[in-house]
């Protein structure tokens, strides 16, 4: 298999390199879907019920008389996760248990301190009330998912998890179920697509509305979480996983090129970089993924996906990968070389960063703690992992007190003067004591 | 003057209080200018410099050679700061400090734990490198907008602060630009529109592309801001500014009529709304209206303002109150009363609480410490003040160590298999402690 080499010191490679990692961001306001999107918010919005059970059955081909038929009930969760192989349980578990373990040292408290004038000033740290989680159905409908976006939002203190996972011609996946039974999720509708996150974020007759909707879905529902923020919150509008490599040389090929592969399987838009500065071993990571290849059930994936969007790199040393990384701000960051934390300081954007050769990114997507939802296609210069602190808003407190109050309010009229808002400062002036 | 006068008691109250609080979400997908702002957002990408300029004349009516002479030099900000009036001076630099001293309580530091095995976990947190801030021009430019967003970035450790503010017609607020030199904002150019919040975006030739944008501004801003966000962070899309005051009936009825009036003198869409069982003291307070309203420079928008979406509701008692203002989700809520603190804990959404009869709004609009960018149109359900969180960002750290990364191998080896992705599964096994 042909994946592409590029060497840092070519004259062409900025311009390689930039066309590689260039893409266009996902639900996109020039997308094609923004249109027929927007006609099925608006359904839902005036037609409630209705409308979700005839996009249901046009895109499900799921046919009930109504949308509470829709709803999984809470015995049947319960019954997924009773019925579940016992080291599928135990697995899920684990990895549950880890989750929640990582997520309780991100919780925040209120906070407030006292002036010397008595004038209170703090924020009131609480948990959303209500949250929805979309999960994808099908093919990539993942329990991982569920844990990763459920367990957050339940150590935050979020009283009310609804999940909406379509079951396309009627289809479940058990594991899914089960792990939002262990995800202590509260209700879960069989419902997708553009209409399920319309519905979480208006509320229909029957599917309550929302503060937050998180999860990933496909370019539908990644258009309708952009078009429904601002009535509701949304995590972040997710493109293809990504994966930088950054290898000295001395990890097993076969180990690189597994990694390369797991990030690959997801999808043919997905892309996995490895830079070193050893091209001998470049060489031997493309034997072994010639070698491991043939083996591998999702082979076709993920041969498109490392031929379009894969890259072999030779760079100069591991500073100069570094400064590669930084320019693309990967959502995963391998660094599968030794003393890899003294690098940390170093990399100013990254969603997660894997350090060492034993810290495969498998390990970070299922059971290590931290969420594996990260921003993608460069984000991570601005966004986080999704946390407690997704779940969590705040409230600024201000308690002035009579002294405080009156010297604020000479500082606040005189500028709401220079503003042109007189109401504001006689509102202030009001509260200035007298001489 | 009429300002409505509801009963919660009343069989219509319900419907009159929805009605009375419903509103269309600002740069709404729905919106006219959807399609405009989208041609403005391409032309920028795709023409950097020579559109923003063909733009800023169109629009601001400022006819320059070359973007380079739309930005102000560091010796012109300074100037400003360097020519105000002292009076101004003292007062900005208190606010200034008070916001810098409160956003100083909100920075968070990255983290990490060792498990027994010596698996090391945590965050890091670090500032993002280069933000946005957008400042209205014209007559609501305001120097204390100025502060409140670029302070907490400041604090946060932001390298780069470009500030963009239109000076349409060529004119500038000397006190905004004075601001900006106090809250160390890096660069100043003179744009607007949602040819600036593109520029900002995506960078031209003498743009830089910033990583988040943040500031109020029209819905052209606001709808630009909607459709770059996911190629940069954006803070929120900000509806018209909210205050919903709670009242036991024994503050000065005139203190709550000008705080009601600095809310509405804002623009005709800000709503005023009054809440008390004393309905004695409603039409007090309707009286002060009366009287004090013919001595108001802007007596026509605050007319405007209370006449379309005012309101004096009188409700049976206190919790009655709170119950509303949770359903309402208030930018601003305002407890005069006695004993105010006692009910914080039943409040579940505000943007900012304003605790006793001395906390005038118009005294955290400039200079009590926290931000006076608060989320409106009821997203306080999901939303915070803006803070230092919006400036930091976090990156997942996962450092497996042998042992550690055997045990956790085996569970995302499990839970990989019961997915359907192999190389996953491969991926995790290979880094498996042979017995």
């Amino acid at each position: 298999m042909k994946v592409r080499r590029l060497n840092a010191r070519s004259a062409e490679f900025e311009q390689q390199f930039r066309q590689l990692v260039s893409q266009q961001p996902v639900g996109s306001i020039h997308s094609e879907v923004h249109q027929l999107v927007a006609e099925i918010i608006t359904d839902i919005q005036s037609q409630g019920d209705k409308a979700l059970l005839q996009y249901t059955q046009k895109f499900d081909r799921v046919h009930v008389a109504s949308v509470a038929e829709l709803e999984i009930s809470p015995q049947r969760i319960q019954q997924s996760l009773d019925q579940i192989d016992s080291q599928d349980l135990q697995a899920l578990t684990c990895a549950a248990q880890r989750i929640d373990d990582f997520h309780r040292k991100q919780l925040q408290q209120s906070w407030s301190y006292k002036e010397q004038d008595g004038t209170e000033l703090g924020q009131l740290i609480r948990p959303l009330q209500r949250v929805g989680i979309y999960v994808p159905g099908g093919k990539a409908s993942y329990p991982s998912s569920v844990m990763m976006n459920a367990i957050p939002a339940k150590v935050a203190g979020v009283e009310e998890v609804i999940m909406a996972v379509p079951a396309p011609d009627g289809e479940l996946n058990e594991l899914v179920i089960a792990a939002a039974a262990l995800a202590k999720v509260d209700r879960v509708f069989k419902i997708g697509g553009s209409q399920a996150i319309a519905a979480l974020a208006y509320g229909t007759e029957t599917v309550p509305a929302v503060d937050k909707i998180v999860g990933p879905g496909n370019q539908y529902v990644a258009t309708a979480k952009r078009q429904v923020f601002g009535q509701v919150g949304i995590d972040m509008i997710a493109g293809p996983s990504e994966i930088l490599i950054i290898c000295d040389g001395e990890t097993n090929p076969d180990w690189i090129a597994m990694d390369m592969f797991s990030q690959a399987e997801h999808d043919e838009s997905a892309q996995a970089i490895l830079v070193s500065p050893d091209g001998d071993f470049l060489d031997a990571v493309a034997a072994s993924i010639d070698k491991l290849i043939t083996n591998m059930p999702r082979r076709q994936v993920i041969q498109a996906s490392l031929q379009n969007r894969g890259a072999l790199i030779q760079v100069a040393d591991i500073d100069e990968a570094i400064d590669l990384s930084n320019s693309i701000a990967p959502e995963h960051l391998e660094l599968s070389l030794a003393g890899g934390e003294k690098y940390l300081p170093r990399i100013k954007h990254a969603g997660a960063i894997f350090v060492g050769r034993y810290t495969a990114e498998a390990l970070g997507d299922y059971c290590a703690g931290p969420s594996h939802v990260l921003p993608t296609s460069g984000t991570a210069r601005f966004s986080s992992p999704l946390g407690v602190y997704d779940f969590q808003k705040k409230t600024s407190l201000i308690h002035c007190s009579p002294s405080g109050a009156s010297e604020l309010g000479k500082v606040a009229q005189r500028l709401s003067n220079g503003e042109g808002l007189p109401a504001h400062g006689q509102s202030a002036a009001y509260r200035i004591k007298e001489k």
